[in-house]
């Protein structure tokens, strides 16, 4: 396994990798989730490459940039163990050297959800993405479907810009209890951590109601709702039931295939969970 | 040469084409202008290709998107003798399909001169050449210095978003009388045609002005406005002397490389032109 910081560095690793390459782009903190996108990319391609990057400019100026959790080290070590060929790591200066002004935007898909509360997320989200995709240039890129608005702004930006690469998309991995992975999991002390899966059960209570046959969008986000009312500890952002290609709220029947999605705070961690109704 | 139109049938011409791959993108109504662009892959590439697309969203709703010059048999039979390898031809609802929304955005060097006067021009020029180079994948891509600004907002992007090429900025092509070419050239009436070589007058008066030791800044705006305002026909939109990487107004004293434009209505017929002071 090669790791690399400067993009010249990593074009010449890049360049003696064979295709089709498969490319992680993550935060670090790696999780079981990321890992399943490196297994996913392992099986499909005859290399695999992943990028850690803490990206400032997706981060708004209140979010947790400077607390966001790092570990380096330990991320190599588990990378090897997956089986990853070259990991680049470059630093903000490198991404954003003096001088830089292009960003790339995505319109409509950005605007309810995560990007209503989180101004400038996408943004900075596509522009790294779009700076990753360039310089790495993979054929197929991983993204993990708990980020579920960001997989559709990046393969929206992808067929956009025509970005000669395949997205996957990989499903949500969960703790026993189910939790859904995230790096930010680790700001939760314990009782908060014991706490989080009621947003997986908000989910399970509205997939249970449309099983029971309720159609109504509206008493689907309320039955989410009410389960996130019931721990004390969960401070709900928004519930929603939308549609899964523009993500905008679905009023009267909500379809299979309807995204479920909610951003709830436990104390100050804010998580993110979501699922395809009836699926 | 082959031609295509679709991105499927482009993609699979360009796999059989050697590197490195030369783009020059056009929007048609080929003259001397671009196929110097032309010319200069051929001896820099082992491929050369060159795509034909007028850009809507390049153009302001005021602006001659309609009446813009089109004559794409007599472009493929010049560009057939240039010995240019492929032709894409996108049609607009290829390269915009219903649900487009992904925008390139460069910040700072868009907003004087010409982003300016065309607001959003360069959002859609950044947007289409992203697009070109991710589509068609070259190594080196040749755009005319007589969009100057376009050519340095091109620069930066590639830069900024890592894309993997070299960007080749090539000499403005002039008529015997100065006219630099131009396909909205094609617009000019017989006197018109002769008024507008005076924006290449104007180039010329502040670049003597400077050879007789004139330097600052709002004087050579000033012989450039002068020179301009002799001419009835021509009205000057705006004269600039700016610093040749930030596009910014000089104050005070030009230094040699500063860069000299302008925008200057004959009749209708908006033309623009431009020189580097000293050079």
């Amino acid at each position: 396994m090669k790791t690399v910081i400067t993009v010249q560095e990593l074009r010449q690793a890049r360049s003696s990798l064979p295709n089709p390459l498969g490319l992680v782009p993550t935060m670090g903190y790696l999780h079981a989730g990321h890992l399943s996108l490196v297994e996913r990319a392992r099986k499909e391609c005859a290399s695999v490459a992943v990028s850690i990057f803490v990206n400032p400019t997706q981060f708004g100026p209140n979010e947790d940039l400077a607390a966001y959790p790092r570990d380096v080290d330990r991320d190599l070590s588990l990378l090897e163990q997956a089986g990853t060929d070259l990991v680049w790591l470059p630093t903000p200066e490198i991404m954003y050297p003096p001088g830089f002004q292009t960003w790339v935007e995505v319109e409509h898909l950005t605007r309810p959800l995560e990007g209503a509360m989180r101004p400038g997320h996408f943004r900075g989200v596509a522009t790294v993405v779009a700076k990753l995709f360039n310089a790495v240039q993979p054929q197929k890129a991983y993204f993990g479907q708990k980020d579920a608005q960001q997989a559709a702004v990046i393969r929206r930006m992808a067929l956009d810009l025509n970005f000669p690469l395949q997205v996957v998309v990989c499903p949500i991995v969960r703790e026993p209890d189910g939790l859904a992975m995230s790096s930010r999991n680790t700001y939760l002390d314990e009782r908060q951590r014991q706490a989080a899966p009621v947003l997986h059960r908000a989910l399970l209570a509205a997939q249970a109601a449309f099983q029971a046959g309720e159609r109504q969008a509206d008493k689907l986000r309320q039955v989410m709702l009410e389960t996130l009312q019931s721990e004390p500890l969960a401070r709900p952002q928004y519930v929603s039931c939308a549609d899964p290609e523009t993500l905008q709220e679905i009023e009267g029947q909500a379809p299979p295939g309807a995204l479920l999605s909610m951003a709830v705070y436990i104390g100050k961690t804010r998580l993110i969970d979501n699922a395809f109704l009836g699926l």
